[in-house]
């Protein structure tokens, strides 16, 4: 019964959303034709965490998903990150065993998209800026999965330093590169129903 | 030449997608007729630092770029943000004067997102997700500001702890939240091609 209500609060947001007149306001450098439909995707993603055995993702596909990643703004335009894209059932699985809180999705899904941050790349005088374009791009991704009819899950690495450890160790990485998250991508299997976060506490108006 | 250059990159690159046949490939769940809307906005999504003097933007489409920041997801479902919307002229200049790295955009635009963490909300074990969780939210919103027609900079705050306090100061925040990031949202002026930023050898594939 909660499920279907938050389906039904955030229907209604989008139904909102498509009479406001702010929506058809384009420009003509925005996705003029399709801007309910891209804020719909935005309202509509959620984590999804069982999918369909067997049914592989193909590589164009993948790639769409990187390109949509490596599209988020970085900080004085650094792009400090990696994206290793895990297939390998080995190699998930010895992934999923060094990372409990993701491990029954991470061996579930036909593929693993690890992002990284590059140090080589960080802004010096302010590395801790790789973790907020690594987060962006991760969002990106997330939505550009939904968007293809994926289903995707944000799974936490850092900053927990053994979490760091046991990811860097299973995926054989140097010190260069830091797993910020691991993210199962496959075809959703199950209802994944969006939850309502809308809150108008969160919200303080200076007018 | 560089940005012409650049934008039939990223149209080429949009081409490709309407082409493909993943984006036609929907679940039942995802934003089924506009999947290649929804990526394509990410795509084309770039910073806007100049905005039409004098164009306003309403109640309704703020709410709307809030419900939109709102839905990224949080670890553990922790929600922990606040977005601050700014729309006084004498607040955005004070943040300017504090806030160089932003300042000709804050007085410029009508109105200015204060994305802060709430740590009243932090996830406790690992508190510093709220990082991660404020930035996806952060790229929804300036999705979410493309999508309609609106240009956006996420102009970075934390984790410069001057930075941090004197934003703090300028919108007499306690201690209760700290400002991730600033982000003035206008209609742009001039034109604002997005940046080609697909990089083959920042992907690494373990098959």
């Amino acid at each position: 019964m909660k499920s279907l209500l938050q389906c039904a609060t955030v229907a209604a947001a989008s139904i909102a959303l498509l009479m406001t007149g702010s929506c058809s306001d384009n420009s003509n450098t925005s996705a003029a034709d399709g801007s309910n439909a891209a804020i719909e995707n935005i309202m509509t993603r959620t984590s999804v965490r069982t999918y369909e055995p067997g049914r592989d993702i193909s590589a164009d596909t993948v790639e769409m998903l990187l390109r949509a990643a490596m599209s988020a703004p970085t900080a004085v335009n650094a792009q400090p990150w990696k994206f290793i894209v895990v297939r390998n059932a080995e190699v998930r699985g010895r992934l999923a065993e060094a990372l409990p809180n993701a491990g029954d999705k991470l061996t579930a899904a036909p593929l693993t998209v690890v992002v990284c941050g590059d140090t080589s790349k960080f802004f010096k005088p302010q590395p801790e800026y790789w973790v907020q374009d690594c987060s962006a791009a991760t969002e990106n991704l997330l939505l550009a999965a939904h968007a293809t009819g994926l289903g995707a899950v944000w799974c936490g690495v850092y900053p927990d330093q053994e979490r760091v450890k046991v990811c860097s160790e299973a995926l054989g990485l140097d010190g260069r590169f830091i797993p910020l998250c691991v993210v199962p991508v496959g075809y959703p299997a199950g209802e994944n129903t969006p939850k309502d976060k809308w809150k108008v506490e969160n919200v303080e108006t200076i007018e």
